[in-house]
């Protein structure tokens, strides 16, 4: 299939800046926009930088102002057509007289999405599928919980080469180094929750809070993900450092738990139970009634093997230090898989170095999404 | 410190033309040598291809010719002083006139070394230490092998990203995809013994052969790299695969152990008892003697354990499948490690993807080896 070079590479513009604002926007997606007047050269570029904030589309016309007539308008998701906090995009697209757009991924969302067809109804050229991989990769988060109606997940484990997270006398502080470390708190700024067992609040007395990361827009305030803890039996000590003030927490407990002590001090959800615990199905719809679209599994074992054995793990990051113990527990408990046919596969995404550390990040294996031209609906 | 740009140049050439011959010159090491001539163009290129063959200090010089004279040669190895198979290398540098040797790394062989003295002696110039740390890598197994005066350990192991070798019902085959078996088969080509433990052959009848590799020059006979299993009770059955003739096999069994069956059919060597089983340290001496240079560890986690509690493992080969499982062995058993801080250290060398897996190797935290200008013995 012929690709504009020059349409490629916008689009890539468009993916780094919505890159810019990745783990800033939710509950919103992460979209970068740019526009190209008729003779093909950049009018305008924008994106949308936080919830409430104007759309990239609208950012990009904004600028390119009247040479965007005629012109082409590439974008990292399908313009919304729904009037929300601010007006469509399929609007202020079709008045500056936009010739053709090029959309990466089509938007899942039962409200919004539409937003092609409006575009082709109204005589715009549209396409969709330029590098839908990268903008698949750009908004992971966003689109998995779009599309499955429950927040993303991500998995994060430390443990040595040969796949231990603490020794045998359970000492594991640290197995990783500084570096490392600090890229947790990188991962914790980007997610909307952080969540932990009541094995690892008990037994570490963790602060799940992001430290040492600066923001990379302007405001001041830290983000403060919120701290959740899966405790079926309010186990969480009501001296716990995840019941300071640095951020907000909600404590989940089973439906016929009493956690009175707790209540007094802190959010308490109560859940339905399941085999290992709470159902965390139910917990993850009682987080994505609260606007959570990402989740960072801190673990422990038994916590992950649980999500794991769910199928509700969508990206695993392993931080790798090159040590060998030969004993201690392992990072990931019971799974539900007794023979190696029924392994969770999945796909390794990337690889980088972190300090003398690796970090290797895997997920779900990915869908292929062709370019495809959009067409009005058929009138019959 | 400067570096003339032409002379790293040739010293990474010589070190490509080295990297042709691993795993093809045990017992001795991999050599590349480019000369320049007088006005710094090569005039002659070579590397040593197989032991009994000719140095590739001659093999350069003899193309070069006159072209050496006045000139530099660079060589991954400092030149031997040594009369062997061959004839010393340091006369035929001398004879043919050339001003200048550089060499990357210092021969620690008590014969053959000072090499770079007698050069000197005879008023050539010598610089020792250009792309050292490249030159240590290329030729790891001989140097290890002739520093310690032991054969270089690899201890290659394949496990799922949250470090399970098999699952829990003891399925492993295969946690990892065609490329990276076929990988495994490369690290075998290149290694001189492959060693296993009674309870790996026990359990899997390993057949621990070369298959599917080609070689790299043009003999077309494989490499048959010496099968060893670690067998103190000689508990190996006489029906094993490896005790078939695909290759060479020796199975090491306790002094005090009865293994007359088995010495009927195989070379059988009877070494001390350690805590663990066989005297691994007795092992390898044993291997050396036999012009064993470098061996490839194959499992399974207690021998490993074993061989990593008693500091003799050089390299790590990690082959990790994006799978996770929960539960399983882990690919190391005890390794004599009870706390954090008395962990195994290394360094990550090297990750490359093989298919979907991911390959890591670790090596010993590397020594620090600065260029330095060799001096003639001092009259004093
Ligand atoms: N290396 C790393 O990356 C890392 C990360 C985190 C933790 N850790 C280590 O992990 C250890 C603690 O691990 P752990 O396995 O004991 O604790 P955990 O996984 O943090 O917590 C397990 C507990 O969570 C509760 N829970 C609630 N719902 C559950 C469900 N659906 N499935 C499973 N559990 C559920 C259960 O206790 P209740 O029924 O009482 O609620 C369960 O015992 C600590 O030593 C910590 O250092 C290591
Ligand atoms: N995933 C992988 O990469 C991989 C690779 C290889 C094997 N494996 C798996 O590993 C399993 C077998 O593992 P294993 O641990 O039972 O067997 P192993 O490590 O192959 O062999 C252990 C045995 O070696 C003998 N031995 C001799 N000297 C020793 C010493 N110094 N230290 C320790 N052992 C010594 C001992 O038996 P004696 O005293 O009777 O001689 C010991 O029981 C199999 O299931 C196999 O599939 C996995």
């Amino acid at each position: 299939m012929f690709v504009d070079p020059a349409q490629e590479r916008a689009m890539r513009r468009a993916l780094a800046l919505a890159a810019r604002a990745r783990g800033e926007t939710s509950p919103n997606p992460v979209v970068g926009c740019v526009v190209l007047d008729a003779a093909g050269q950049v009018a305008g570029e924008g994106y949308h930088a936080y919830a409430g904030g104007p759309h990239a589309e609208v950012v990009a016309l904004r600028e390119a102002a009247g040479r965007a007539e005629g012109g082409t308008l590439l974008v990292t998701l399908e313009p919304c057509d729904h009037q929300g906090r601010t007006g469509p995009c399929t609007e202020a697209v079709i008045e500056a007289g936009v010739r053709r757009v090029v959309y990466a991924v089509a938007d899942p969302h039962p409200v919004a999405g539409g937003g092609a067809r409006r575009l082709a109804e109204a005589g715009v050229e549209v396409e969709e599928g330029l590098l839908a991989a990268e903008a698949e990769r750009v908004n992971a988060e966003w689109l998995t919980c779009t599309r499955l109606g429950r927040p993303h997940v991500t998995w994060k484990f430390a443990a040595t080469l040969d796949g231990r997270s603490a020794a045998a006398d359970g000492s594991s502080q640290w197995i990783t180094g500084p570096e490392a470390r600090h890229d947790v708190h990188e991962l914790r700024a980007r997610c909307d929750a952080i969540v932990a067992g009541s094995g690892t609040v008990l037994a570490d007395d963790p602060r799940l809070t992001v430290r040492g990361v600066h923001r990379h827009d302007h405001r001041l305030t830290p983000r403060r993900p919120l701290r959740v803890v899966a405790d079926t039996r309010a186990r969480t000590p009501l001296t716990s450092r995840v019941l300071d003030d640095e951020a907000p927490t909600l404590i989940a407990v089973a439906e016929d738990t009493d956690a009175t002590a707790l209540e007094g001090r802190v959010a308490v959800v109560r859940l339905p139970r399941d085999d290992g615990g709470l159902d965390l199905t139910a917990l993850l719809a009682e987080l994505r009634e609260r606007q959570i679209v990402s989740v960072l599994l801190e673990g422990g074992p038994t916590l992950a093997g649980s999500f794991v054995a769910a199928g509700l793990v969508d990206r695993v990051v392993a931080y790798l230090a090159p040590r060998l113990l030969g004993a201690g527990p392992a990072a990931l408990g019971d799974a539900g898989v007794a023979t190696l046919a029924a392994a969770h596969h999945l796909e390794i995404d990337d690889v980088t170095r972190i300090g003398t550390d690796l970090r290797i990040t895997a997920v779900r294996p990915a869908v292929e999404t062709p370019t495809r031209p959009v067409a009005a609906r058929r009138e019959t």
